[in-house]
């Protein structure tokens, strides 16, 4: 079990946490709190000069984590993955602008197309735009998403299959992102994380709790201490692997969303060093 | 891929698919629709004379397939075990007085503990009331459950923990129920049921469809054809393990729930023959 987390130092907060805030107000309240990184939601920079705001992130003392997200690459026509391709490469261009060093990957998957299918569209569409990453030295992160997801998010349901998939890409561009929301249920889940610290492939860790009962598939997402997953736990897993990036704090939260952000945020931070 | 169901032979329907009728309703107008299973959830047995139930039921024509259902075997204290062991012990006698063969175990899981505590305290609780099953002729099907249900319902969410645990106890009294809501998205499928199948402890099959969007964790499932499952693949795989009993149809539905049960009884008949 890995010790609680003395300070902030690693503590990241993803724009769509705090999703009310314009992108301006949550890199001025995360870096008053003592948050160290950012991970960007591309919703959030609509409308806005994407180098100029990578540079106020910096000039807040924020580290630029990653963008979310890219992926969505399956598709029944061959003309509906092309255009996936070219939103992920334009996504590449965005994480450049920004000084991102990682886009998160949902990988994606269509109602009904086999999920075989699907995984082998998400191998093509990651490697297909693999090179422009590479050359923007930009590191795409597939993250498994819950099985509950496999309908129309993702056909990359655990970590074993992230993991196949960037043995098969073998790229050191491509990694995974461990989400403990999507994996905490998992048996095979701390050896599949050793797999992924030899490989030097866990390029992100995200954190939040799984709220019982949960009353929405997508956006009833708890704070940590809320729920049953032993995320302290996990972490100490995904540090023993090797990784000593950021903890990244990314919930979806209707009830969340709805109270002051501000007090939220100051949760945040109580609840990433009492329960993380 | 099986061929399409030539008949209503091999339909069995539960109790809980057409929950506003009351089990004497249920009984007559499945028979009246050529249903030829029923499975009985305990709740349609309130007030009722089970025995009598049971012989409401065979006179109608219908098989009793199952009970459901037993399980919840996990608690944070001995006490709570130990209620979970004897609820199951009445369960048996339920089961016994219906005449059905078969009690399926919704094995539990407790917010918070351990998911491999919870695995270890049903295969105690399992064990423990074995030795009346057995003597009763009645046998108990662990069913896996969706890893989103790993919170409160079940710690055993893929079909290779059912097999783990089946092969520990290694009784011919349990065996698993395979239901394709609960089991398609995972990519080991085919090779568990056939592990299911070499050790002959496929006791049910279960269906119903996954729809896209899933508006509630519990009560929003599909009738077969509605969503995304590849039921009739899933099928074909459960006969060639050699699987040839009845095809449940298990829909817990608040939409489908609300509509005129009788016409919904006859969309089952039809989903059943076009989409299983």
């Amino acid at each position: 079990m890995a010790h609680p987390l003395p300070d902030t130092s690693k503590l990241c907060v993803h724009t769509i946490t705090t999703k009310p805030w314009p992108i301006e107000t949550a890199i001025e309240r995360f870096a008053a709190h003592g948050v160290k990184g950012i991970t960007v939601w591309r919703d959030a920079l609509a409308g806005r000069d994407i180098a100029a705001t990578g540079q106020r992130m910096r000039d807040a003392g924020l580290s630029a984590v990653s963008l979310c997200r890219g992926g969505f690459f399956p598709a029944e026509m061959e003309a509906g993955r092309r255009a996936a391709i070219d939103d992920n490469r334009r996504a590449i261009d965005e994480a450049a602008a920004l000084g991102a060093p990682l886009i998160v990957l949902v990988c994606g998957a269509v109602p009904g197309q086999p999920l075989d299918v699907s995984r082998q569209q998400i191998r093509e569409g990651i490697e297909a735009v693999l090179p422009q990453a590479a050359a923007a030295g930009v590191k795409l992160a597939v993250e498994p998403l819950h099985p509950m997801y496999a309908d129309s998010r993702s056909a990359i349901n655990t970590l074993a299959q992230a993991n196949d998939i960037c043995d098969a890409i073998d790229s050191p561009f491509v990694g995974v992102a461990v989400d403990v929301y999507h994996l905490w249920w998992d048996p095979h889940l701390q050896a599949e994380i050793r797999r992924c610290g030899e490989a030097e492939r866990i390029f992100a860790f995200h954190i939040c709790d799984w709220r019982t009962p949960t009353e929405d598939l997508l956006n009833d997402r708890g704070l940590m201490g809320e729920g049953c997953i032993p995320i302290r736990q996990i972490r100490g897993w995904v540090e023993e692997a090797g990784f000593d990036g950021f903890n990244e704090v990314e919930i979806f939260s209707t009830r969340l969303w709805e109270g002051d952000q501000e007090t939220f945020l100051g949760r945040i931070v109580e609840a990433y060093l009492q329960d993380s």
